[in-house]
């Protein structure tokens, strides 16, 4: 998303500070995926009240990838499922 | 997956960074998950030289964000399709 050359710049605050990103997507997208993480980070930050930003923007990032993985894992059984149905 | 109380305490190393994840899942997904995303920081790192490690953590969890949102949308049409042929 960030980092290549299409149309958007949108300017999105995550857990205090700015950050420019440049997407194919719409603005209200790159907003929703930037508030997403900000709360989760604050969720995050919750529970874990000593954590450098740093480590806590890793660690949110750890907690979405392994969220990612499971979505993915069960995304790739509905598309064998429907392989067999073929 | 971190932050919990469950079984399993897996250290991992993310971009040099050492950090102790707690999880129910195996110490493998762990490390699986905790390897996608160091390799997605140093991609990222290519990209961004000159970021400092709090925003390329961050910039790299609106990426991981933004491919789970796009997922959970795949899933959701699945899961729709699903219904309608039921």
């Amino acid at each position: 998303m960030a980092g290549d050359n299409s149309k958007h710049r949108t300017t999105v605050t995550i857990y205090g500070q700015q950050y420019k990103i440049v997407s194919d997507e719409s603005p209200r997208h790159v907003e929703n995926v930037a508030d997403y993480l900000d709360q989760k980070m604050r969720e995050f930050k919750n529970y874990n009240p000593y954590l450098d930003t740093t480590s806590l923007a890793v660690l949110t990032a750890v907690n979405i990838t392994d969220d990612y993985f499971k979505m993915k894992r069960k995304l790739e059984l509905y598309e064998k499922e429907e392989r067999e149905e073929e």
